[in-house]
């Protein structure tokens, strides 16, 4: 299921930078295996907790699931959201300004690998880590900002697809703050501590 | 912690009308007992799947919950969101185009307040209701940035404003979204049935 997304966060961009519209065809068939997958987890966790009762940490590791789960398929939603803006961007001229876009989306990708493999791993250093470079992703998205509304104002008959820029750039950002999620869960997973609302453990 | 949600949508939205930044700082606090209260509320879930391992019935009425709190959360993020938006927005000149941010926020009150309701009544008919009424919020939205846009071509040196508006709107969808999320949690927990992703039942 991360497999996907990232696949589907790597099309979407791709197809952006390459100009191909053919290509965001293939994040709509992602996102559907996504759901599946979904639909799946969802499943077999109601299932585990149904049959087996878990407590104490293998609890805490099927809540993660569950969560985990949410947010890789609220990506594959924002994966679907990037195809939609960078349809209607690539019917527009080109905006020629520079944009770390394909950066920002290599960024998020690993963050998604990583914050998976920590989980499969219950690696809380490489949680960590993960929640740490939310930071970087914001900053590219706050700096597409910065190029982008001059250029807005300068060329004023190109406003709609600079717009459709900014809004992937927020789409990618809002994948990052997935990522974190799902490394904030990591982290309860294996150690029962809340990193969330910047508390300390919960319990 | 619903009733938190609502007050935080609704003081965001009408401090940007009423040009008061002074009340965006109650979205703050309300953000923070947001936050609260979703910790407590993912512990109280924990605690009674860990001590009471329910099944069927009562078993999908925590997992909503579980999913429930997390969208609130989530929209608490968002409150916040648009305060900062419209903390930036109260900077520039005012945008002189009739928008229906007023009206968005209502409908959004109104779909959480609903979701709630749904979910405490057990009414799979409200919750269908406030699947529904989704539609009308992405068409304000869509409103929102054709108005927009033509007013950014025309005053260029507005553009700022005028984004953070075109934001106001686009976060006020995605809480729409959580509020549909909760919806579908509720239909599952009442009737064991998957609505998300337009498949059938799941059992």
């Amino acid at each position: 299921m991360g497999g996907f997304v990232e696949q589907a966060i790597e099309k979407a961009t791709h197809a952006l930078v390459a100009r191909d519209r053919k290509e965001l065809e293939q994040v709509h068939q992602l996102e559907a295996k996504i759901n599946e997958k979904h639909i799946e987890v969802d499943n077999a966790c109601l299932e585990v907790l149904a049959r087996l009762s878990p407590v104490a940490a293998d609890l805490r590791l099927i809540l993660a699931i569950i969560k985990i789960n949410t947010d890789l398929e609220r990506m594959g939603d924002q994966a679907v959201n990037i195809s939609y803006n960078a349809d209607r961007y690539l019917e527009d001229k080109e905006v020629t300004v520079r944009l770390d876009l394909s950066r920002m989306s290599e960024l998020v990708r690993e963050m998604v690998r990583d914050s998976l493999d920590a989980f499969l791993n219950g690696d809380t250093v490489l949680a960590q880590d993960v929640l740490e470079r939310d930071d970087a992703v914001d900053e590219l998205k706050n700096k597409a900002f910065e190029v982008l509304v001059p250029y807005m104002r300068q060329n004023p008959d190109n406003i709609e697809a600079a717009l459709d820029l900014l809004l992937i750039a927020r789409n990618l950002e809002r994948m990052a703050d997935h990522a974190t999620n799902i490394a904030e869960d990591v982290i309860f997973a294996c150690t029962g501590e809340d990193v969330r609302h910047g508390v300390g453990p919960s319990n």
